[in-house]
């Protein structure tokens, strides 16, 4: 099925608030930053909408916040937001970004065979239900390629078999570079290298399979049928050097019984996956998710 | 069981956060709130540990704010700070809250015969994890008198027996005046009057089972077995003159199959009641609740 | 998008269990009966690899059994193991059915303008997730049947405007009458009437939101959420001429907070309705469901 | 607090079925089990009420059955009834065991200082919720001995400081020998040597928490904060040599947030412990679950 050139990218969701940013803010903690957060933005004539705020420990901690405020004009005036935030919070030393949420974040999918994780996200933005464009499917296979472009949405193949991963990974590269904001592993089932994960620059969001206990290696649905597990989970978190151990943004189960035989378990674990790997992806799209060394913080 | 005088109240929780209080804004939407809030606060020498805010719409909607905020010997400086947020919030014509969290709330009890929800709250009250003390437990029955008063705790019985409540009211308020902050009502079988309603003035909560869809009347968990629903709910909600209509703090529900006989819907029932009751309960009076209507905040 | 006609109807799911078949007692409970049943299978060579029973009371109930057995020639042997179950069962005056679990239910889908649902069952169809065949979508609208289509199923556009309905439901009974043995309403809006369901002869299966406590007519996330409700939940049922009141299938919620509008609201139970429909379809389908009455026995 | 002798151990739950009895049948699946076991029972004049059976493969895998019935005089015409079994089932190789269901389990209790899961238990059983008596409860503190007294319940203090336990153990064999038929660890924070789980003849059911992924050693619910995960589960399990390692029975799961601390995830996974342990152990007081190596089958 050919795409014309003009649609060749999912198109921009309809409902993003306008003249609306979200300001995330960390760092120590301190008496005043609220105040003088707050008394920039009413000297701006910007209203709060939200505003949510953590300190893990009241005396002396580490600080998050995330505000969300409107301001007629946003895109305009926003030289003019950063200068009077600049001058403002420069004192406390603290980390701070700023985003139009008007702007949909651009997220490229990363898949291999599986389908679900995949499908959810397509449908789930042509329903406007995340705030999203999506400019890329990059698969090593080639068996979602008709379903991706079905979408509008272009589908890259890019094989990576074997052990040196370079060329495959050089040109990853090429397509994302300026490109993405976010990078979506949805079931991609090859190792990403340290040093891809150095130079891509945006954050990557992966899904993995959890179980209480943990299983590792290969044929995790076989290790917890034989252990008799009663619950099938997965993990949606950013992903790191150290492999499935980045900080989780979300997680989920399913109760499974005796009666599931190993694929079983594995499709409701796909089940899992799908929602898991979805809403996380939504919050951290949504600005809500800030990330604190090994932890996450969400605010809903 | 003989309690010595002494005793006769349940023991203060020993992990109180001390000089900490929480501030509950609520009122018309306007921008510089949270702003004119936190430069108070700064000023008086205040750190903001926690602050959630909501505005049910971002043009022109109410606004509901809680923070909680450490103050070095804020029992003394108490005065200083209401008056100086008085100065301050006058302007915007809001109605504000603020609430030495040092101090546990006074909860009295009100218990028919069922124990489920009653013991629940005295164990975990005993295990330090509600900000609470249980000044009085009020039944109009007396089989769980024993119980009650193994925890230290007194037991009133005001039997409520026949039309006439009056009564029954008057000894309810002659016990209740000036010493409680909170009533719940664990099970509690009897329908308190409008006029008890009126005449109570703290918050009132309430537990009643749930289903989807819902079953008036007589025998509910009969009803829905002949139905054959697949879960089995319970809601709490702050006590209204619509009687089990007020606002709801929480809800959940198990999982029931049709081998399940009304009598094991029930039991189970039982078991949702007791965890919804004591969250609710827990939420409400750490300050986390905040009504508007018929709908309540909860910021978690 | 022009499919072959070859293929103008779902592909046949390839993990079908060969040579087993499904056998469905109910009646009232006897002593003997499992004992008969199993002798009359046994005595044929066949081996019964699950067997499930209850009795709504030990004492003069009612009798529901669900028996899976491999015969090998099933299909060749079928009368003959008619004629034994006949020749044993009949004393016991049971009604009785033999299913050849090789072979799919055949599902037409009737939708309207959402996708949630729809797609849900297309897509887990042709994973072979169900063991089913999809031979049509019927719908009033007709922005489904790209999507239809593409997953090589037959779409059909019934318009249903206006008050007489008569015209659409001779045209659904044109294409469904011999076609099928499962209808769904995959979020169907509109009413079909009584004379439709007496004439249909097939079981149809619906799904619809559901809350605690629940809300009626229109609009009915809006008054959740001005209630306040925590949990949203979703219902699928045998549809009855009681609109919304037949035997229930399944049901599951999912929780929302005073953080969620009315709209997110509806995409969060869309995500609990879709979830709900495919198991219940899966259960359907496996001959796990017996309707008694307004309950339904679900062997899982 | 003095207890009557006669009192001196939890009273007999009221509602057992009379004239009950399960069968639990295990072994290779062979064609032609279920009929000799049915027709056995009819011919002695048993009626079924339940019958579940699995096997985990339909071609040569292992056979599970769970068989309740009911039959006039159970406890007098029990020797005749075993005769019958043993004579029709012996050709097939199979275990099989009968227990009278009119009579209830007998439970010893291990504990530590924690009380939630030991009350929870308690209190079910004189609510009549669980098939069992309390001949004892055996802790190595003295804390819960009132709460344990006030039901009625014998308290034995066994101390168990020290690397050599064979003192304790030997008290603990002079305490159950003969007296319980199961034991439950209800957080009892001791090490159980290889030689205690040999000696002591009866199944061990013990509960701890679990996390996705698992924390192993000390300090779990420190280590799952500072991973940020999003879910706090606990399992319960049979004691095997394996510590922690044995027989999963049931596990659950509860949502937790970033604004949870390590000791409010640990109240949070009380919660789920007393739940997870109680079902555990009511299911297998009922006769539910069935070993196989280190899967269990649970029949719900």
């Amino acid at each position: 099925m050919s795409q014309p050139l003009a649609s060749a990218v999912s198109s921009r969701p309809a409902n993003l608030p306008v003249d609306t940013a979200s300001l995330i803010v960390q760092g120590r903690d301190q008496p005043g930053i609220v105040s003088a957060m707050a008394s920039t933005l009413a000297g701006l004539g910007a209203n709060i909408g939200s505003l949510d705020q953590y300190t893990d420990d009241p005396v002396g901690g580490a600080f998050f916040q995330r505000t969300v405020f409107h301001l007629d004009d946003f895109a305009v005036r926003r030289p003019e937001v950063e200068e009077a935030l600049d001058a403002k919070l420069s004192e406390f030393n603290l980390e701070w970004t700023l985003r139009d949420m008007s702007q949909p974040k651009r997220v490229a999918i990363f898949a291999s065979t599986s389908d679900h994780c995949l499908l959810d996200i397509l449908w789930r933005q042509r329903r406007g239900e995340l705030p999203i464009t999506i400019p890329m499917v990059i698969s090593n296979h080639t068996n979602v390629a008709e379903d991706v472009r079905s979408f509008g949405i272009p589908f890259f193949h890019v094989p990576s078999a074997g052990e040196d991963k370079s060329a495959a990974e050089a040109e990853h590269f090429k397509l994302l570079k300026g490109n993405v904001d976010v990078v979506v592993l949805a079931r991609y089932m090859q190792i990403l290298s340290a040093d891809w994960l150095e130079k891509v620059e945006v954050p990557v969001i992966n899904i993995h399979h959890s179980f209480l206990p943990a299983f590792i290696g290969a044929a995790p649905y076989r290790k917890a049928w034989e252990r008799g597990v009663k619950l099938i989970g997965a993990t949606s978190h950013y992903v790191t050097e150290d492999l499935d151990e980045g900080p989780i943004i979300e997680q989920d189960v399913v109760r499974v019984t005796h009666g599931d035989d190993p694929a079983e378990l594995a499709r409701r674990g796909a089940d899992v996956e799908r929602q898991v790997l979805s809403r996380a992806l939504k919050w951290h799209c949504e600005d809500r998710v800030i990330r604190n060394g090994h932890q996450t913080i969400v605010f809903q």
